[in-house]
């Protein structure tokens, strides 16, 4: 996956430079997950990655440049996640079944939401120039479903009914939404019932042929 | 409907003084639907609404009592447009038909998400003492649709092995969720198909009884 880094250029770097731009990047990311964008600062940002506002403004010259930087440090997690050996490149519906369950019965915190959307939910309001970045992770996360979806089709298991990128819509929406609600309700319940009704949706579509391969 | 206002006891404010009110409230949902909740500061209320910073603390006196007010005032609006009769009480699968296509189809810019969900997913970010309010909210929500959901049961056009509470998830999670996901791809389509397969797949519990019906 080639992602712009949102700084300077990377070549060049020592390995020194690499990692404090790499803590200082863990460390921004983690604060505007749990706190959002706009409360996220300089002097937060420094103290909590233990650096100096001139090695800040070294590697991150403006706060646009920061963010557009954890844009793809969380796409690169998301995306990767979903590109793992685990799913198998979402050919089967079990695929998309685990892939659920892993969110509802993992334990995974939902506390904070999706890391990409509730950032992209604030960043949609603001005038900080990473719009088309953020457009641009979002259908890249729709293409990994909508791929797995057209060769389960040219396979002849899913129906030939079924509109892939619709379906890859679906999914994410559900995953979006859900993730809103259960932090709202400060329970897993919505986002459980959403996730489970978009795979549930997608097996509908299924034929036998996938059955009878898995 | 029963709500709080968030602000003082309205009980003996004079008409003009509720006009007053109701104008700040007016333009500060304004301004944090389109700019979100920490970009609008006072300076901004009251230069939009036109008025001075005394009339403005004398309704609201924290930034807490206004953004709780402003939930109040976006609340009655949703909850308002669920409960209109155009609904009917979403007991007939037409209803939630129409309540997609209302997004849809309506024209309704989305370009700025759901006026609730664009600001819940910014609150639960901060520690402003608001989140019962949207929990109370968002809870209301899901009751709307899964009574409707409930009487279809009772009447025996929706299958027995449906849960309303489930499927009412569903159905928010897929506004919300499609609502995000448009406002970032700047397109329609997301939200379209997270609502149509979220109706379709209620659909697929409908019995015959509510297709001869309707």
């Amino acid at each position: 996956m080639q992602m712009n880094d949102g700084s300077r250029d990377l070549r060049g770097r020592t390995g020194k430079g690499l990692a404090t731009r790499g803590r200082i990047l863990e460390h921004a990311a983690d604060l505007i997950y749990t706190r959002g964008v706009h409360a996220t600062n300089n002097e937060l940002v420094r103290r909590s990655a233990g650096i100096s506002g001139s090695q800040l403004s070294h590697y991150f010259p403006n706060k646009e440049s920061l963010v557009r930087a954890v844009i793809d440090w969380q796409a690169e997690s998301v995306l990767g996640f979903h590109r793992s050996e685990r799913f198998a490149g979402f050919e089967t519906i079990e695929a998309y079944q685990e892939w659920a369950d892993f969110y509802v019965v993992s334990g995974r915190p939902f506390e904070n939401g999706c890391s990409l959307g509730s950032l992209a939910s604030e960043i949609v309001k603001t005038d900080l120039d990473v719009r088309d970045d953020l457009t641009r992770v979002f259908a890249e996360w729709q293409d990994i479903f909508r791929a797995g979806l057209e060769r389960m089709q040219d396979a002849g298991r899913l129906d030939a009914s079924a509109d892939p990128a619709q379906l890859a819509h679906m999914l994410i929406a559900a995953y979006q939404g859900g993730s809103l609600l259960a932090q709202i309700a400060r329970d897993v319940a919505p986002l459980r019932d959403a996730l489970y009704a978009a795979v549930e949706n997608l097996r509908a579509y299924t034929t036998s042929d996938d059955v009878a391969r898995t």
